[in-house]
């Protein structure tokens, strides 16, 4: 039987560039995905395409009904402006787009399915380099909920271990795109605009899309994606 | 200000008692629930019946859309038959009733409201004497889980903490139910049955029901529970 993951996938450059280092590393890869009530949906069909075209298993999309109100973020909440600079360089500044508990809510749940299905690993896309702003994007951080996965599961109680792969972590943006180009990744497919137009242009502004063409331009490739400014 | 608590609460007799300790500690009470698809909506119901009785500010309900469908558990499952019997008494397996990460992603879930809300603590029902076979449900996972917290939240690295409080989880049954009657708690409002009949009955068999019963029994009270049988 092959060796099974949970890979969270959202749409955007990261997620998709873990996506295909866990396919190339020979798992099995059942996508996951989150809709609850970001202001831009266009990442569901995003993670669709990418889940799509990487070749994974399965697309499974949790609806979290009722999270959006909780607020807290420019991502889910319509009264906060989406900042355009990069609100967390030379600064020790947690982000206003830092969503409250995001990445142990989508652990979380990746960590019920990989119990269910007998994963060996979860997969998440996170990066300590570019957002040394958000809290749950660091390795001490993912080591914890490492500890506490294997306190909380079956899988974990009788000595076995569903392991949470980060292998994005202590990289560049330059070099997860290297990496994405020479594993056959289509970059086109992803979104990482915070705020993208109806149609699915990316602002070029936000924070995110300054990183994506910065990284792009250091490594030297061509960046495919559509913006509609600057 | 007055401090506040984001309390998980199902509906059943440990949470409710849960709530009315957080309340009496001087807390403002936000209730927590979530319809994952659990075969027992009734619950839900319930949930809403205390959090208004014992004076919660507000009671959330997050839906989990597309959780039910992950299965494994005989809560979440219907091809799987509930048990009638105690089947963790004397043993160190995992009862069937177990539903994967269920804690965590509850958890996580109340630690990013209490983010927004600015709350000091997280209530959980977890009771470590009467279901020793949970994994999620001991004080070694509960301490990971805070530990996790501290390192996933703003709050903790400002400094700060958002304490998970766990106060039955060394108290048998029959004292979690001396604690509810001395906070005034109407326990005929909860519901412990793993398979409520549509009316809401009680099944009065399954692993909930008998330790609810017994529990009753051992603490010299009337058992307000409606039962459909036995």
């Amino acid at each position: 039987m092959n060796k099974k993951a949970v890979v969270l996938v959202s749409g955007g450059l990261d997620s998709a560039t873990t996506l295909a280092m866990a396919k190339h590393q020979g798992y099995e890869c059942y996508a996951l995905s989150f809709n609850y009530g970001q202001r831009h949906a266009i990442e569901i069909k995003s993670a669709n395409e990418v889940a799509k075209s990487v070749g994974a298993l399965e697309h499974k999309v949790i609806q979290l009904v009722g999270l959006g109100d909780i607020g807290g973020s420019a991502l889910t909440d319509a009264s906060i402006e989406v900042p355009h600079q990069l609100s967390s360089e030379n600064s020790s500044e947690i982000p206003l787009t830092y969503v409250p508990a995001r990445n142990t809510v989508f652990l979380s749940l990746a960590l019920g399915w990989a119990e269910v299905l007998d994963a060996e690993a979860i997969f998440i896309g996170v990066n300590a380099v570019d957002y040394s702003g958000y809290p749950d994007c660091r390795p001490e951080y993912i080591q914890a909920f490492q500890t506490m996965a294997n306190l909380a599961t079956k899988k974990g109680v009788e000595g076995g271990m569903i392991k949470v792969e980060t292998p994005l972590i202590h990289l560049t943006k330059a070099e997860i795109i290297q990496q994405g180009i020479s594993l056959g990744l289509d970059y086109s497919r992803t979104v990482s605009c915070y705020a993208p137009d109806e149609l699915g242009y990316a602002c070029g502004l936000c924070d995110s899309c300054v990183l994506r063409r910065e990284g792009f331009a250091a490594a030297k490739l061509a960046d495919p994606t559509r913006y509609s400014k600057g």
